[in-house]
């Protein structure tokens, strides 16, 4: 045990306090190492430094060759060079030994410290360090030679093998050797070249994308030779960065140099060494400590604060072996910079409690607000000035930035997802209307209404369709028009008209702003009530197809000689002639036609004609339809699974990401095609889309225009504005409850939003299209999401391993454009579009209402996610950061008034009440407002959003509630730093003490 | 700044070279800490500690009132209360910061540190703790009634709210506190009693059983108090654990007592530090530490130990906040014990290349072996004997393990696959030999066979059955001996006869030894080409129903009335009833069964009749079966991803495990109730399973013993010979091969295998259904999987957050015993299984052979596996060792072999060639012979394994190198300790130096 002489005794307590840092020995009022790094870099932070790839070469036996090798990499994370394996380890947090974190500052205490060299090539920067440390004594002359020399030698780094590679290998295996060298044809190629004349072509490899331009490089260079007796250290910066040669992989300059070399037998400690200095380089902080040092004590300053913030795991919890996958998010370098501030440590995770609620109030999700759109102006019309003033200068970006492969997809997806509803929508307003409004004008009325408002709104994300209400409304106004006599179209234009008289009301009147009092609860409650329509829909219109195609069950395959359906002419015609007495026909059927029904063979009759003329369908298949009903399950079903398959499909580790991305994009198109081509393989008569081929009204006695008078007594002119205000308010509330969801936060929308905008275009096409005898048209909640899921955009990733970030919705006005254009050329494409079979639409209707409720990952807590919670036992759920903060049974208790809710919402919306849908959305709000009841403000910012109102109650009491805390804590830092000075003293007692007890 | 007085030398030098640890200051020979360690963990190491259980309580203002609450608790890994969520966070690692374990060294070093106090009460404990404190002047006499009143506050532990709470949170949350206060109640309950006299009722609650029996609890205590200023602290062991009143919250003696009592302002901070010492007790060589502790020294150097292992997280490389979920497995402590070698410390992932590949080599596999199982004794029936030999004390066990709910599913599951396995067979069986062997004998042989090879076997896990091979052989011996007028039966029985004498001299001389050359590339061959074997059947099979009941593609519903088929009387007999004539009939049809065909009503007659009696079908559907096709397809496919979705349902977060674990083992069960269910409530007449419901052989002219003589010429008996030997080859090299993969060491059997008491018994029971004229049985390889994966036992996790580890397999006779009991009892069963359609069967099918494809998780290098990675980028790849140490594309031209092998064998397979079967298995030896020439050893040992002749030769090899290594080590390791004198001066100088320079 050797101890030094007891001369050093300030340096080492030094030493021992820095190492130890601020609050290790824990009574030293400031760090010493904070402060330095305080003052370096606080001289100037406006020039970022370049970002800093290194790379980290070892020295390797090669046959008689010595050679660097590359042996790992860092841009952000580390790539390890897998030995065996010749190829780059998954990048992977780089995990420490405190060992060589110690070792590593020891070396730099000891070792050549070199900053600002003018250095132009590598032979030049050897020779200078070498003569440095010559000068300083730390080098015996006569080893000049040979560190020089293994210093220069080539560089062999980690990159694609050629081909004939492999059978070189393959004819060495044979030999029997047990390790294949794969360094043999390098060493053959350039035997002792040194590495400065090898200029290698420029490897403009796939990797040089994922290191910044701006870039700089930093070269780690460790080995163990048998001429050195003591570590030979250097750490050198450049003044200028230089491309040394093939130094680095890639074309990067590089700017500092660190250089291990050592006596053999302790290669893995050099290594860890070598990893410890590359991955403080590779740290936002420390690598700004490297460019700004003045001297040695500033380098390992940061080294100290580096210490100061690691994160460490017991040995006893954790396998070392286990490569860390990069986490999703790392925190930002300016966070950590504690320097920069009071030496505040970012705390490890469990902060255990404690009394402090202080980190937990300083996470406190952000009070809920809807931005300045909505703020109420006071002025006439001054929200819709606002917004168009906002809008209009995005105005040409809106069209430019649609230009990507992923709108194309997104024009597909909408396209058929707006046909369908068209088609279905039409179909059940022909119904109800008795064709004054069928399929013809449904598609009309959706390209019209669409193309106007994508293009002109302020918010072109959103996609207009019929909705349920509205069609509700309709099949009561227009049986109400025929019980009592009065013009339905003329009646259903004033309506119009002054519906869109009170929609410009609203307008000027900034009406919009009370959309601030709706939450996350009602937001929720909304789009889940859409999507389980949507998705119970879906369902019944598929099972309608086994209404549709009866089953026959009791089909025995043995006796299908007794399954026949046969048309029987009527009975007094059969036995007419079967009397032979044939007369003239007298009734209707026969002589309509110009028939005569005594030429009609009625067992050639089809089902239809049988019916038409009269027969009777005798037998036991025919109600029954073969395979069409569970063919049309198949479809259905294989439709949705596989679009859910391949929208997964993006997460699977197979297939580059480009490719990945691209069949998640388009996974409905290729799952619509794929049950397109088996139906067709199969070639079942499944029921299709069936789109109108003629530009005419579906009711041939109706024009394209209505007028406005003449049909009806001019008391139904006024008296229009009661059922006006009825649908006026529906609008309102369905146009900006889906707007409220579309600009949600978490969409990341950065052109702003228009809800006086919007609302005045939605009025305008209420009248056009009540003009033109159109349907009338507002946001479909469900489509709309939809729109936004297929535009959203990811970062691609820039270092190895870090995650790709959710970047916002690629805003344009082209896709939402193109798909209502699309929807209006539709009657062109209807020998295309006559190949869909209706159940694969219903399968994308199904996978659009699950995608909208399960709210793609965006929404972490939504509603349907704190459902599953309930089927979770605690230990399981996951860590959603209200679950720490609010009782579990507070977040049942809110999510199962949520559920009440709906489930009174969806039983109302079953009945006629439906009509009264948005009143209800009304209620939504009441109920809200009475949980402030029953929940604390505190759980709610947790679980919801806070009401307006509460929240400045609320800003004030925390207000309040800060000021204490602040004094609490000046006060605290006070006394802090009162006892620090004492305990320093008693700290020096301690140890005088011990030394006192034990002087050996 | 404040220095303290240079008399401290020494011992800030000691602090700093233990703090820094041996390599640290990278110069000190031999760790004081690991040394001191070693001395006092060596004393007895046979009697292991107790478990410790730790428990960290903060102390909390209540309102007026003090109290101790529960904030965290460690088992193993560290869980939280979530002060709001008012519940305990998931088990995760504890992430410490390095700070807080220095501050922790610190207060071990400067508080009191009381070991093996006689402690029996609380207020006994701390009156002597603070009794020390005074004696020692560390606190003032005054205090001690101050913070006696502090610790003797009560406890309040995280443990489950009564419901009545919610209602008393809800009243108060509605005066709109800011902050549930949760602790009302309690204080309310409880005010100022102290902890000692509350003795809580014995919580057994359901957390107590994850603390093993003989568990001890250490407790901490951290808080701050308003009247200290410096911290108070304790580090107090116990000579006998003792309970302490309520202090932890299960009823487990405390060891230990941490307290810390410190100024306010600084809580964070306390927390932290009881965090540190929380988990250095859970430690296991911390807490070893901690029970041989004989001073405060020795507690230091288990700090220093553990700060010397720990793993350290670059702060810029991750999240602190983010919470590490535990990992699989963490190394033994027995492993980390590098006190106990020579201080060589757990390496960090990235041992970064360097040019030893020591570490490598130590990782390498472990050499290819099967066991002594397989050892050739040279003794007749040597190999017999010892299997007996092994297997008889096993006996009894073999019984009574077999007492498990998981058995019942294992035993429905295999017995559904070994049944439709018997009626598949049974029937093709049927066919090619013209019902001689039919359903009836395939259900008996099965029943017989299973039954005594379960009972009697070596390795009753394997379930026996007849397999494609066998059935290929006996459709041949049919037509040979038809065309040769040769009896069938008698021939048959003489090869089963000549067979089993061949067995039996294969199992006298210990033949089954050369199984010892299938390495996994064999196996992994003849396995997959089984799955492939049985998922493409299973096609097949549900393919064939589109086949049996065509799907009428040109059916329009419309025209219903033009589609029948009728049966019409032949063509002279029409015009014979046309013409009035109706002479006796006298063709065979009508005579044969007694019937005037003139009295048949043709109409009224199904398909079948119509037919027999010689009518024609006419019409456009008799050739189609409607719904049936498309229904068998959704029953096949349904009952396939059922089973999928159920047995992944026990990785999801829902519900508990043991209900998951239910739901996974039933899995299959459960998705052919539902899809039987499914079919009758549609009711379709979708083919059944039907059994035979007679016993008797399946032709009425063959007997249930097969007489050996009298049929057939002599030289036939010894003929047979030839075919015979044939039919060895395919039953050894088939049951061998499913036995070796069966064995695997993967699936960790203990009691051992017996492959020449296999081979016996197979050889008898080749007799036996020989005489009885049933079919021959082999292992299955495929349902054999099946067997042990539905027995698989995993370890109930102990510690919250352990992993459960996989622990082997029920190994047991009673499950295969029941299965084919069952079997044979079908017959009777015949009313149930009459429900099961065939579909549903073949879903089952295709389950089996995707499950033993993909290999279940334990096979993590399979075939399979390997195949996947074509399609990964390599970034993605996950993280295999063999990728780790073989060049990719060596791994791809492995598998690629693999895949070509495969193939070859498939084409071979589909031809007559198949009875060449167990000879192509032959050749896959052979090309893994031939693969030695390509691959290298290293290769291979990581791909596959090495054979048994390399394997020696290696060993020696590897031998001689790890010679020259062992001298090259020490040669390295007296180098080191020469240079570590001579560094340690070295270093001593430099600080000198840094002295000298610096003098300030």
């Amino acid at each position: 045990n050797h101890r030094c002489p007891p001369g050093v005794t300030i340096a080492s307590i030094k030493v021992c306090q820095a190492v130890m840092m601020s609050d290790v020995c824990v009574f030293v009022p400031v760090s010493p190492a904070a402060e330095r790094l305080r003052y370096i870099l606080g001289e100037d932070d406006d020039m970022p430094n370049p970002t800093l790839f290194t790379e980290m070469d070892t020295l390797q036996q090669d046959g008689d060759e010595l050679e660097w090798k590359e042996s790992a990499r860092w841009v952000k994370f580390e790539e390890k060079v897998e030995d065996g394996g010749e190829r780059w380890s998954k990048p992977h947090v780089s995990t420490l030994s405190l060992h060589s974190l110690f070792e590593l500052r020891t070396c730099l205490q000891t070792g050549t410290v070199v900053l600002d060299l003018e250095g132009y090539s590598l032979p030049q920067i050897v020779d200078e360090i070498i003569e440095r440390q010559i000068d300083e004594g730390m080098l015996s002359p006569d080893l000049r030679e040979k560190i020089s020399f293994v210093l220069l030698r080539k560089h062999r780094h980690q990159t694609k093998k050629p081909i004939h590679r492999s059978l070189a290998d393959m004819g060495k295996a044979s030999g029997g050797g047990a390790r294949e060298c794969p360094s043999a044809l390098w060493s053959r190629m350039a035997i002792g070249i040194p590495i400065h004349i090898i200029v290698l072509p420029k490897l403009r490899n796939k990797f040089m994308k994922k290191i910044p331009r701006d870039a700089e490089a930093s070269n780690v260079l460790v080995g163990e030779v048998d001429f050195l007796d003591k570590p030979f250290v250097a750490f050198v910066r450049l003044a200028q960065a230089t491309t040394l040669g093939g130094l680095t992989e890639v074309p990067v300059p590089t700017r500092f140099l660190f250089i291990l070399l050592g006596p053999t037998g302790k290669a893995k400690s050099y290594n860890q060494i070598g990893r410890a200095i590359a991955t403080l380089m590779v740290d936002d902080l420390f690598s700004d400590v490297a460019y700004k040092a003045r001297d040695r004590e500033d380098l390992i300053a940061g080294i100290d604060e580096f210490l100061d913030e690691v994160i460490v795991l017991p040995p006893g919890e954790w396998d070392p072996k286990i490569r860390i996958e990069p986490p999703k998010k790392v925190p930002t370098a300016d966070k950590r910079k504690s320097v920069h501030s009071l030496n505040e440590l970012g705390q490890p995770n469990g902060t255990a409690g404690g009394s402090g609620g202080h980190a937990e109030d300083e996470e406190m999700p952000v009070a809920h607000e809807l931005g300045e759109e909505l703020a109420h102006t006071g002025r006439f019309c001054g929200g819709l000035f606002l917004d168009m003033k906002r809008k209009l200068p995005w105005f040409p970006s809106d069209f430019y930035e649609g230009f990507h492969i992923q709108s194309i997809s997104a024009v597909l997806f909408i396209y058929l997802g707006c046909i369908t509803n068209a088609i279905t929508f039409g179909g059940l307003l022909g119904d109800a209307t008795d064709n004054y409004q069928g399929v013809m004008e449904s598609f009309l009325g959706t390209a019209l209404s669409g193309t106007v408002f994508c293009m002109f709104s302020g918010q072109p994300l959103i996609i207009l369709s019929s909705t349920g209400p509205i069609l509700i409304f309709e099949k009561l106004l227009f049986e109400f028009s025929k019980n009592n006599g009065i013009d339905y179209m003329e009646l259903r234009l004033w309506i119009g008209i002054h519906s869109c008289i009170q929609c410009f009301l609203l307008v000027a009147t900034d009406a919009s702003y009370i959309i601030k009092y709706m939450t996350r609860f009602t937001e929720e409650g909304f789009s889940s009530l859409i999507s389980f329509i949507f998705i119970s829909d879906a369902i019944k219109k598929m099972m309608g197809s086994f209404k549709y195609y009866p089953i026959n069950t009791d089909f025995k395959p043995d006796y299908v000689t007794a399954y026949k359906c046969e048309c029987l002419a009527p009975d007094p015609m059969a036995s007419m002639i079967f009397n032979g007495l044939v007369p003239v026909p007298t009734d209707n059927t026969s002589s309509l036609f110009g028939l005569n029904i005594t030429d009609l063979d009625w067992s050639q009759l089809s089902k239809k004609e049988c019916v038409k003329y009269g027969g009777s369908l005798v037998g036991n298949t025919c109600k029954y339809v073969p395979d069409l009903a569970l063919m049309s399950f198949i479809l259905f079903f294989g439709t949705y699974s596989m679009t859910v398959s391949l929208k997964k499909f993006k997460f699977s580790r197979y297939f580059p990401t480009k490719l990945r991305k691209l069949i998640s994009d388009f996974s409905i198109f290729m799952a619509i095609m794929t049950f397109v081509g088996l139906d067709r393989l199969i070639g079942l008569k499944t029921p299709k889309l069936i789109v109108p081929t003629e530009f005419k009204p579906t009711r041939p006695d109706r024009g394209w225009i209505v007028l406005p008078f003449g049909k009806n007594p001019w008391w139904v002119y006024l008296a229009s504005f009661v059922p006006a205000l009825l649908v006026t308010i529906l609008i309102f509330m369905d146009q900006q409850i889906s707007a409220v969801i579309v600009n949600r936060k978490e969409n990341k929308l950065r052109k702003g939003c228009g809800y006086h905008l919007d609302l005045f275009w939605v009025g305008v096409l209420m009248a056009v299209c009540s003009f033109l005898g159109l349907p009338w048209y507002v946001a479909a909640t469900v489509i709309s999401i939809a729109h936004i899921d297929s535009l959203k955009m990811e970062s691609e990733s820039s270092a190895p391993g870090e995650q790709p970030q959710f970047l916002g919705v690629r805003e344009q006005r082209l896709t939402g454009i193109l798909v209502f254009v699309l929807t209006g050329v539709s009657i062109f494409l209807a020998p295309v579009l006559q190949f869909i079979p209706m159940p694969v639409l219903y399968g994308v209707f199904l996978y659009m209402g699950v995608a909208s409720l399960s709210g793609i990952q965006v929404y972490a807590f939504s509603f349907w996610e704190r459902i599953k919670l309930y089927m979770m036992p605690s230990k399981y759920q996951p860590d959603f950061p209200f679950l720490r903060h609010v009782p579990l049974r507070r977040v049942h208790l809110f999510t199962l008034v949520q559920i009440i809710c709906l489930a009174v919402l969806w039983v109302l919306k079953s009945t006629v009440l439906a009509i009264l849908f948005p009143v209800m959305i009304l209620g939504l709000l009441v109920v809200r407002k009475m949980l402030d009841m029953v929940f604390s403000q505190h759980d709610l910012a947790w679980i919801d959003d806070i009401l307006p109102g509460k929240d400045k109650k609320k800003d004030k009491k925390k207000g309040d509630k800060d000021d204490t805390k602040k004094k609490d804590k000046k006060k605290g830092r006070a006394d802090d730093s009162k006892d620090k000075v004492r305990n320093v003293k008693i700290y020096c007692h301690q140890l005088a003490g011990l030394e006192q007890k034990k002087p050996g």
